[in-house]
């Protein structure tokens, strides 16, 4: 089985460095920017290409690129009917049905930061193909990366991508918003860490709702209303703080 | 050093158990209603009582009740100028003065639950007192439980509890929120756990806010417009993903 990847940013990275070391052969990779190609190209063993009309041929493409730039990107290619595939949460397959008769997704449900390894093994990997043959294809390559393989339509994709938003994104924006809270007061962020651990500990045992602690699950207003008065210099925080606090309350007492 | 404890919900019980097991001696344990005194009591091999007028001499009385309980009760408690101190975030510690000479505050920061044990060594404790000789023994009575132990103002602790309040009570909705959703969609919450723990892994060694990934930090329009589309039945969540979005925008860009 002979891949090639178009893209060279986070997830097009780890994907190629996940398949590299699994043993699988990358024909190229495909970077608008040479240089980018090239870096990731070498650590791979692959050929850099940046024009993508040029790739030679591959059993599959995987193609990780910002969802709004696939498209355009795609109107280049020359697939002739190889089997090709999108890393997208949110697009639906169909997107792809102008560029090849064999056509799925492979969605890693997963976080991608360049400067950390991820745990494969144990990464979601979410698949979807147009026919029986195309997903048989994919499964036999998703098992090479990881344990946790699941077939899945576009519109549960997306489900599980709005989720993901919430429970990644989103949390890491309430540590980030701990982080400047912290040093607005000359506090160091490392002192929530093993908050911030427990936190994400506790849900892998006791249900999120379950484990719901602080005022707004007490709805002790006492609270509620110093730290809303002390927030009065950010509005916006404070605005999140009172939105979040309200859904807590509805969450719990429903 | 002999204490007593004022309380038996959660933090007053991981409380208790730590001193226990650290070896201090636990005179009475104090709760209004007599079975929960009695149980934990039992647990760290002290006197269970519901009167706290006739509680006996101990070196420092621990309250850990509801903030908006512990003046009320502290009305009937006769403490004759033992240190007496309270655990929470957002009570200055003068709201103590009337009920003893000698106060000061002990703050766990951690997310307690009855089901899951702590990690005592490394909570950090935010202590405060009224005079050295107090925050002497604070010191003392906190290096027996935990190695970050800090002392700290009311108005600090302040901060340090609404950041407290972001990182964890509101990361954790943020979990609960992605849970609804996925049982929304006949899908595991199991299935976001790698994405939590790899999220929450991050920030103990890269900034959230070089940490932040999502269709949010790259102001993605097409994924957050299918988002809030897809969101339309569930006004108070659509207006979640806005808030945060925009705010992660403005963080990232600032």
């Amino acid at each position: 089985m002979k891949i090639s990847i178009i893209g060279t940013g986070r997830v097009a990275t780890h994907l190629a460095l996940a398949f590299y070391k699994a043993g699988i052969t990358i024909v190229e990779i495909f970077g608008r920017t040479p240089e980018k190609a090239q870096i990731l190209a070498q650590k791979v063993n692959a050929s850099p290409i940046s024009n993508i009309a040029q790739m030679s041929q591959a059993d599959i493409f995987i193609c990780s690129v910002k969802d709004d730039a696939l498209e355009t990107l795609l109107q280049k290619s020359n697939f002739k009917n190889s089997l090709v595939v999108h890393t997208a949460g949110s697009l639906d397959m169909d997107i792809l049905q102008n560029f090849s008769e064999n056509i799925g997704v492979f969605y890693p449900l997963q976080t991608f930061s360049f400067e950390k390894e991820i745990n494969w093994e144990n990464t979601p990997l979410f698949i979807e193909a147009n026919s029986d043959k195309n997903l048989k294809e994919l499964t036999k390559l998703a098992n090479k990366i990881s344990k946790k393989v699941t077939v899945c339509s576009s519109e549960n994709r997306r489900n599980i991508h709005i989720s993901a938003v919430f429970v990644c994104n989103f949390a890491n924006h309430m540590y980030a918003i701990g982080e400047k809270l912290m040093q607005d007061a000359n506090l160091s962020f490392d002192m929530l860490l093993p908050l911030i651990n427990e936190t994400s500990k506790k849900v892998n045992t006791v249900s999120p709702k379950l484990a719901q602690t602080g005022p707004a699950v007490r709805y002790d207003r006492n609270v509620i209303d110093k730290h809303l008065a002390a927030l009065s210099n950010e509005p916006n925080l404070q605005e999140i703080y009172q939105l979040l606090t309200e859904n807590i309350h509805k969450f719990v007492t429903e």
